[in-house]
């Protein structure tokens, strides 16, 4: 794609606090900004030149971002793929594609993907009965991680079964859906890489992170973790096989396990700006969100060393309510989100605490 | 002022480049931004929550900023202080206040500040006559720079008299307005230090910058500048007993000339954010645009030491277009401002080049 001008207009759909933080990074780089959002407040609507407050396969706002966006983009993986493929027909760019998003929104289809591009990920099975969940375990090993194959996040649509002959009530417990069984995981640590390809094939990874989830929540950042150069050859080696194995364009996010060995297998992928990559607004030369604008306009990716150690904490909930203490400690750095309701679990903001590298 | 909390709105008067870069730091620390500015397309209006396109002394504009928002600030000096005056009045707290702002609009009045401050400055007198003008040049040594009381900037509205003859003449050129007359001043430098103060009269600065301007037009600052520690300590009493002097709330931007014998004189102070500081946004561990954010919100100011080595430089008019070789220098940050028309001397976008400290 030649590169777009700045002036140009780039199309979100989704304007939670990842698309508020690309629409900063975007009008940074003088783009303008439509949001697609049925939400009417979201936090994004309140940073971009324009706020489409409709679902994501309204016909018309559709039709109002391929009339005006030069690319549009997505922040978050659960966009209707048939959304995608109706602004591609309108004739606009879209990036990542529909293919990357398909793949990412079916467990399955993500972890077949994966072992196909030559990402090794833990042991799997779909099933779509309660006697498929079961031999799935058995053959597996007994214990085994049982997750809806689509539209889980942050934990959420997920259980463990102790033995195959558990499967089959947890398979019952998740709503009876397809799902995906996998064999654990004997981790260490839990990683991730953020990386980005540009519509050249171009691809650039910043440093891994180190996370800590709770509760299937991500708690905390820390990069770039301390893991070895091989460990880093490695890592930055799967991302590439995804994302050329995707013909992906944008930042994805690569969350890893890290074996007792040293090892590295793939848990999931994200395509889109990643939460394991917020440390990189300040502790990075450019951050995610303006490395993925420039990925998805045709810009040339940007440079992805990190020039400080961070740590990133989201902040929860009411936990949110520290803003004044964190405000006042100069090692941190403050994101808040603009959100209204500070409901338990939600991500409202989160904190990087510097320190030098 | 107890400090407003994440979620409240904060209303700036003026949409340019300045407003823009305020309002996306506004919406990282979770501020809601409303910009008041007669142009209905200004490049602030794109990333703010609403624009109020009027006049600054509309008095329903002035209402709905009244109403809705918890502080009101400005990104330029030459707003009518009036308007300033009718948000005071009708109960909204406005910082920079209207002193500081009718101070920094009248240059005599401006030095006839900073002298009682005990910030030097060249010496200068008032002149509403051509003969004023004559005899001032006279009592300062015969050349003298004759600048308008009010109105001026990047240079405009002022021009040299060779001698005291040619006062008369200069003094006609720039219209028969109100002037000051200044000595010259033998500098060897243009630095400048931009520091803030908070509501609670906590004072933070900045590294000091070396400048250069060409036709009257900031070209480029590196910084931190190479000066002394005693410039460092001298610069930071500067600016202390001028934040002090004007009870000032927010950033302010202090340029200076540093003489042969390395003594420094104040040139001039422009109440608000500075061009001089946009490095902060690349080389400092909060960006002035932040640090102005929470000065006007009675947050802890935050600190303000350097992270990198920078040297920004404006992109006037059609220079803008170097945008996709600059994007492609791995040692540049970007940062367009999203104007549309590309005007011969217009600052469209800076460039800030990263170096290690």
């Amino acid at each position: 794609m030649k590169p777009l001008s700045p002036g140009s207009t780039i199309g979100i759909l989704g304007g939670g606090q990842l698309g508020r933080m690309l629409a900063t990074a975007a009008a940074r780089l003088g783009f303008d900004v439509i949001i697609l959002d049925p939400e009417p407040d979201c936090p994004a609507s309140r940073v971009s030149a324009r706020h489409l407050a409709a679902p994501y396969d309204d016909a018309e706002a559709l039709k109002v971002l391929a009339g005006s966006c030069g690319v549009v983009t997505v922040e978050f993986e659960n966009v209707p793929a048939a959304a995608l493929e109706t602004l591609i027909a309108l004739g606009v760019p879209v990036a990542p594609g529909p293919r990357a998003l398909a793949i990412a929104q079916d467990r399955v289809d993500e972890k077949t993907f994966l072992n196909g591009a030559g990402a090794p990920t833990v042991a799997f099975a779909a099933a779509s009965t309660a006697g498929e969940a079961a031999g799935a375990a058995e053959a597996l090993g007994g214990r085994v991680l049982i997750k809806t194959r689509r539209e889980g996040y942050d934990g959420k649509g997920q259980a463990w079964a102790a033995s195959a002959g558990e499967a089959g009530a947890v398979f019952r417990a998740l709503g009876e859906r397809p799902v995906i069984v996998e064999a654990p995981a004997d981790f260490r640590r839990e990683l991730s890489i953020i990386a980005a390809r540009g519509w050249d094939g171009a691809v650039a990874a910043f440093p891994l992170a180190e996370n800590t989830h709770v509760q299937g929540i991500l708690r905390r950042s820390v990069a770039p973790a301390a893991v070895s150069p091989d460990q880093v050859l490695e890592a930055g080696e799967i991302a590439r096989r995804i994302l050329d194995g995707l013909d992906y364009v944008g930042v994805i996010g690569i969350e890893l396990f890290e074996l007792g060995d040293g090892r590295l297998l793939v848990n999931e992928i994200a395509p889109r700006v990643h939460n394991s990559g917020h440390w990189t607004q300040d502790g990075a030369a450019i951050d995610q969100f303006e490395q993925h604008v420039r990925a998805v306009t045709g810009w040339p990716l940007g440079p992805a060393h990190a020039t400080a150690r961070v740590e990133m904490t989201n902040l929860l909930g009411d936990e949110v309510t520290q803003w004044a203490a964190l405000a006042a400690d100069p090692t941190c750095r403050l994101h808040l989100y603009g959100k209204r309701e500070a409901r338990p679990g939600r991500k409202m903001a989160h904190v990087n605490r510097m320190s030098d590298l």
